[in-house]
């Protein structure tokens, strides 16, 4: 059994992983770690766990979690997630960092998108990008690896297979994505506040969201080109889920079952990607509490405009159920071990 | 007093419309009629109204309706508007239509739309399109309005005052539009059952949806030129509301500030648009239950697109309160009566 | 017309006031104020009203607020609604206190209730309770009044008519009532964080809440002797309204249209007060945004116990909407002005 | 493995069937089935299981069900869980029935609370009430097994280790319940219209709801007396969960850690319940997606009263998760398999 750690188990996703880790049949939970002052039940941050985490959240000891743990999550702010993979990663214990330290190749994105600097740029080096049905071949044996943001990866998987197509137009991207709350996190604020969010619809971040550059860092990865995008995000009234409706402008007129056919190539044998039929729309209800992120393929051959839409639960695929994914192709285990 | 009558009075928009008639200081309800067989209290279908209304919901006789009132609002679908307005019209009696029965200038983008002939081709060419914003010169004293579509009117109030100008690039248009689940109606269905439609967000219709025709024939109208767009639907888990997203490239750049002046400039005095401050996105919730559409401006520099964002209530701005307002501007009531 | 202010026009209710008070035929807003630094728009904490008030909200300065306005609301938390209740009454200004303060006409109760000492016991002994309809008489030419808390509201109202009755067991009364998440003010906290409401019911501060004295307090006056209830609040996932269900021994057989007879009597005339026919229950949705309070009656004859069942909107009937009602009372205007 | 069927495949509990189904260790989906015309993907009424389940939805024969399963689940409404328990157990083949028809052991009241007379008497003797927690002993070995109704559970599981205490009176039973919108299945309706659910909380069916003698065979069977309660169900605006308050008066004063330590002994072992500190709680959102049942107790030594609340998912251990828990119980296999 692999000895698995969490820095950060007060947050929502760390909440998520001790769900996921807890049926997961090669892991057993070693340690809880998190900013209190003194052991806590988890069910004090995380009540629908009551009774089936034996393992208390303990204040951070990296000296005792690097001897507990063979593997650890990270799910703390970007600044902690460079710190703590720091000392893990020195000690000798393997890490998935949720936060957005090593999510950048290049480091001038990150420090210009964050407003710091980069406290670990050897580390970010060597830590591959954990978008896994994308670089999945880069992932073994890692030591250190990012799991990418909930909005990236909801935005990432349906461009990857066209990205580089010749019959997209790549200056024509928009992302018009919507997001349950828990995407801000438990902190509570004036955002999060039920009756702010509830019955209510508005965008936010235009243009300046922190994903917005980590999204174009991998499309333009992938395109061999530069490309920008237009990525908007919205938040919805309600708790888990993202959907991304992308706008394309199509260079030369492609038929749906073309384009379908694109996908089914790339995504057919993936076991978290389901792909609907064209013309079809996911639901994010459909994809709450688990690891699948839908696609839905749509055309409008009036104006030559593809539609993409993608759904997924961000604190699951979007978070600590790709998380889990990472571990998983890290140490060569099953790919949807724990996550089916 | 204007006696004012309702045919369709189950509809969730008749909800609407008596409790903003209640409160209007010209008018008095003097008939509800729709597909009842006996007289009923309008509380068994709206009974928030409870103890306000005394009027019954009563059989449809059109004579008596006639007999009764001097305007009447028809909240039924397709063909039965085009039927009710015959018979009100040729027996004197003002009418404003909710139906999409008399949107469109172009008969035949009507019968392509709804797949069926105009009963009322006539009546239809009088008929001026009540998007009082726009078009209020040409409503006073008509006998005949049509009240423009939810959607519809949460993507040409806030399109209208560029449309025509020479910095957007008119074949780029895309609207991403989220609403609340009661711009289905009250008719049980899948779509609108609670366990479908609560904590989910979907795309649907996608370039598909009747109100893509009836958005464009009045942009181009507007734009002096055909003008296609890119019509998006979703549907959001709440009661309320229309959130539209719009994107557009813009083909010189242009500042926020010079964009918000030629706004300021169309719609400073509009009694129900608030413009807001450039940079800030409008949320449903501060709309719901009035008669406003908000609407903010946002700049992406970098694509050199603009990112305009309206919010109203499907059922007041997007039909009720919009259906009274254009029977102020018909009658040459102060527009803004019962609807503040 | 009266020239009216609020002090801590932040608060959700506050919001709900200036709404109402823009409707009222015979109000104008005079002055707002809050703990605020310098002047603020109200839309900033009262979005919704965006550019219809033009009256900042200002900090607080009572010779000022003296100066400007011959009403006050004070929508503060309970101690400061008594120091700024001393402050307008002495300076001749008349008051709507909805906090605690002057809610408890014994002070030994309201003490050990609020664990604080009163500040100012004689403006208590004048102030009376502003439940109108039952209290009403008491309210005519008073400088300060009460306004009673939305819990409270919810029970009292159904109980009234019935708590002297000698065909109820007084010691067998169980009020187990149901709030939206608005109750709990628009401070951000764990239990008004959106991803810990939503979708979840729960019970809270059973037996202990401080609405139970206040009701007992009450009940107790109407019924002539010491009354004791058992009162349960419980948070459910939407933004407004209360449902309060409250169950009773009778202590002889009584049928339905007897006790409905009774509250018939008791409020057939009420404005506010909607009877549904025996055996319905109200819904909290059918009373948001209305200063209504919706009662339903039924009947167990098997365990000879009657339910009888409320439903308010807590910023409304619950709050603002009675205060409203209350300086309408107090000053002698139509009670219904600016409610209906 | 044990190859398993699922009798009325379209409804929401069997939708949750399957995706416990998938992950039990010892089971095989063999045969889903229906009132289909012809074979079905599961995911057109179940789509949050897109391609997870290879079995279509087939038309029901019985013939061929029997010949794939040794297990049926039936999620039929009442009557054809009869009509199709005997099919299948004259068959060989051993069923779980989720339907109403063999929760009575007293036929009269089973036909007068469901108006029809029962067709199967005979095997209504032999089928044990499959309250796992309660009855177990009862279950290993049967063939046909009558799962609780979901309020029955939430009121059956708090009440059962005190039910024949010396210190309650049982004539002072009440049960205010909420349930979210599930538990009226997913047929539309008015009820279950988002639009009217959305933001309300109602009662329904107040002392007539059929799960009140559900509930009362069973406490009396417990108590060894006849025992009546006062049921009184809710509508919350929440997808899954109820929340059953309960109400006794005390006979005696007891202390809530006496009462705790009776809970305590009678449930320490038990795998679905989990009991919370004294004096807490329990929240529906901690049970979603969980067979777990969570209790927690108050005390109001004022009017010496005991509230119980419990919360619980009416579609898991509200239906489909205890139907597992059931089968795993009849079969002799683990408890928990399949349900942690």
């Amino acid at each position: 059994m692999i000895k698995v750690g969490i820095i950060g188990a007060k947050a929502y996703t760390a909440g998520e992983l001790i769900r996921i880790l807890l049926r997961h049949p090669e892991t057993e939970i070693a340690m809880l770690a998190a900013r209190v002052e003194a052991p806590e039940d988890p069910a004090v941050y995380h009540p629908q766990l009551r009774g089936q985490c034996g393992v208390p959240i303990e204040p951070i000891d990296c000296d005792r979690i690097a001897e507990a743990c063979d593997f650890v999550f990270l799910t703390m702010p970007h600044m902690a997630g460079a710190e703590y993979a720091l000392e893990m990663t020195k000690r000798g214990v393997k890490v998935a960092d949720l936060s957005a330290d090593f999510r950048f190749r290049n480091l001038a994105t990150y420090e210009k998108t964050y407003g710091i600097k980069h406290i670990a740029p050897e580390l970010n080096d060597e830590a591959p990008y954990g978008l896994v049905e994308i670089y999945r071949d880069q992932l073994k044996g890692k030591r250190l690896v990012a799991v990418p943001g909930c909005y990236v990866t909801s935005v990432l998987l349906p461009l990857a297979p066209i990205i580089a197509a010749d019959w997209i137009d790549r200056a024509s991207i928009i992302s018009d994505s919507k997001s349950g709350v828990s995407g801000a996190g438990r902190t509570p604020s004036d955002t999060t506040h039920f009756c702010e969010a509830d019955e209510s619809m508005m965008a936010y971040k235009v243009a300046t969201h922190r994903h917005q550059p980590e999204i174009e860092e991998t499309l333009s990865d992938l395109a061999g080109e530069s490309v920008q995008i237009l990525f908007v995000p919205h938040l919805a009234p309600m708790y888990r889920g993202i959907l991304s409706t992308i706008y394309l402008q199509l260079t030369r007129p492609m038929t749906l079952p073309e384009i379908y056919t694109v996908y089914q190539q790339r995504y057919g044998d993936e076991p978290f990607i389901r792909l609907l039929p064209p013309g079809q729309s996911p639901r994010t209800k459909d994809v709450a509490m688990t690891n699948f992120c839908d696609i839905g393929l749509m055309l409008d051959p009036r104006t030559n405009r593809l539609i993409v839409v993608s759904a997924l639960d961000n604190l699951i695929k979007g978070a600590s159920g790709q998380a889990v994914q990472v571990m998983n192709a890290m140490l060569g285990i099953e790919e949807t071990a724990g996550l089916l």
